[in-house]
């Protein structure tokens, strides 16, 4: 059995006794029931992951997972792809979007390489995980062999392995960082839905008309050359998709292996979890939704999921910065249940307030 | 001049210079231009109202105001009136879902007697503020008077002025606590918006459709006898508004005099920001809405004012909830202003950090 048959065999249900306990829970609040909506759910979900009422996240981690893309070539992106590179330094600086959001959420940023087309120095503090110095050109060809997609994916589950082993973890954050990344994010769900490209195709970055349709041409011409199968969610990894997405994929299924509760940011964090939840469909009890992105492929992803997003702030970043600011919804969707007081309470502290 | 007029006469506008630097910061900002939604916009908004790019926003408060309403005697809520007062027990006792949410969001929870229909100890530390033991039935007649109307506005007022005197106040959430109190609120934007009763109407706390059709019938009935006057804010607060509304509407124009930025919560704490700032159009400015409810009405509401909502998280319950949790996301805007480096400082600290 390889390392990601083994780790999928590991992911258990959440205990569906104490979720119950919880909607009971929520059910007797000295309040009109249903009336804290999505955050009740969240909760309950919590409440069964970690087999307690009483649930506190306080070690939060955001792992920002970074690869380049050959598909770059097609002109798919305003920015050159020296600026993944640039981005990881910048985040080992904390001057980045994600790490000012995940001080913000009390989080803390890990960054990984997984297949950035440049090498950092050996002390740089990051997660050395590269699979290859960025894809091949997924218009034109794979994006990666099948035993690189494995790779990807082991590479993200050792992620979650190591932080582990070095304290705990009470949720991740997932996150992204991979100039053309959009591009394989939109052919993966493509691929899957069976919905148009020019239907679920977005700006990325900001590029144009002209640049909008260079990268429907290419995510067609890759599905086209390709013909990835969406029943084998390695072979769509591997030929349309990104080392950084197959990263992603690992730490949500390593995360659902460690009953660690994930909340995935936009698109390509998203596609990461879709093809993670198509190898192994329990990983979803343990899957988030951050946020709804401006990319319009984003919402068919949560919708194959069937996850209702937290936040709907227009965000259009990535990096994790949308899993990082629902992360404090996720703390409230936690006290609510825990500290707000049932009817019965009420009327026992009522009592007890008597002369 | 009377102290309403006074008030209003000392809103002023927020620091247009500021606002577009802040702009001008986040354009230059390391990421692509508009990847942070709405939350730029807030950000720049809050760097307008205090005059600087750098706003902190420690001192957190929610006045949530109480108030019972006639109109319950139609049969349009799932609770009877007595539950007002019980839940502002609750609220000092701290049990309840306001007091939980503004604990996580860091926030203080002050409660406010508008017009409950119960007598409150003298010392309960409330703001006793108390214009009426309830309202009228509006279905039948007024629900108060031009007089006591502009009193519950300048009795919301005269909270803010006592708060800003006892320490600093950066930021205002409203919350509401009035069993009934969706029937007035959607008599409010119904006369407002000249949209069909039956369009506007929500289930409240969770009544069932014979509780809505009387729930329409009393609005509609209202409307047709009191014929409120849209031209004439006080007219349609006093005819078929409430106390607490009238508070509510106190705060919005109080903060903005005192250069206060103000959340507000759901279909209630709407309801007094739309008659404050059609009595003080340049309130505005200062107004932010926390989310969006479930109650039908709130949606017309936001678009009247045109406010986009920074949470949509199917809340349907009011005291403040929605504004505490949306304070967070308030946070996040400043920091993100001022703490995402622009490409320039990128490349300074690039530049310091080689050897």
């Amino acid at each position: 059995m390889t390392m990601l048959e083994k780790t999928i065999r590991n992911i258990h249900r959440p205990n569906t006794t104490v979720y119950e306990q919880a909607k009971e829970r929520l059910r007797r609040q000295a309040r009109p029931a249903g009336s804290l909506g999505i955050l009740e759910d969240v909760g309950a979900r919590l409440a069964g992951i970690f087999e307690t009422l009483d649930v506190r996240l306080t070690h939060k981690i955001i792992v920002t997972c970074a690869g380049d893309h050959g598909v770059c070539a097609e002109g798919v992106s305003l920015f050159p792809s020296e600026v993944t590179s640039q981005m990881v330094y910048n985040f080992i600086h904390a001057g980045a979007s994600i790490n000012v959001l995940a001080r913000h959420a009390n989080a803390r940023v890990e960054v990984a390489d997984l297949g950035v087309a440049h090498d950092f120095p050996a002390d740089l503090p990051i997660f050395h995980k590269k699979v290859g110095r960025g894809t091949k050109n997924l218009s034109t060809g794979p994006a990666m062999t099948r035993e690189e997609a494995v790779k990807s994916i082991e590479n993200g589950i050792e992620i979650i392995d190591e932080l582990v082993k070095n304290g705990p973890v009470h949720l991740l954050g997932t996150g992204d960082m991979g100039i053309g990344n959009t591009t394989p994010s939109t052919a993966i769900i493509a691929c899957f839905s069976h919905l148009p490209v020019s239907q679920l195709c977005g700006r990325g970055t900001g590029i144009d008309d002209n640049g909008l349709m260079k990268k429907i041409s290419a995510i067609e011409r890759g599905l086209t050359c390709n013909s990835p199968d969406p029943d084998d969610p390695i072979d769509v990894l591997a030929k349309v998709g990104g080392f950084e997405i197959g990263g992603l994929a690992g730490l949500v299924i390593g995360a659902a292996a460690n009953n660690i509760p994930v909340i995935c940011d936009g698109l390509i964090s998203t596609a990461g979890a879709l093809i993670a939840c198509k190898l192994a469909p329990a990983a979803r009890n343990y899957l988030f939704a951050g946020h709804k992105s401006v990319e319009v492929g984003h919402r068919f992803m949560l919708e194959e999921l069937n996850l209702e997003p937290l936040l709907d702030l227009q965000f259009r970043l990535g990096e994790g910065t949308g899993a990082a600011l629902a992360m404090e919804l996720m703390d409230a969707a936690t006290r609510i249940l825990i500290e707000i007081k049932t009817f019965e309470e009420v009327a026992i502290a009522d009592a007890q307030a008597q002369p």
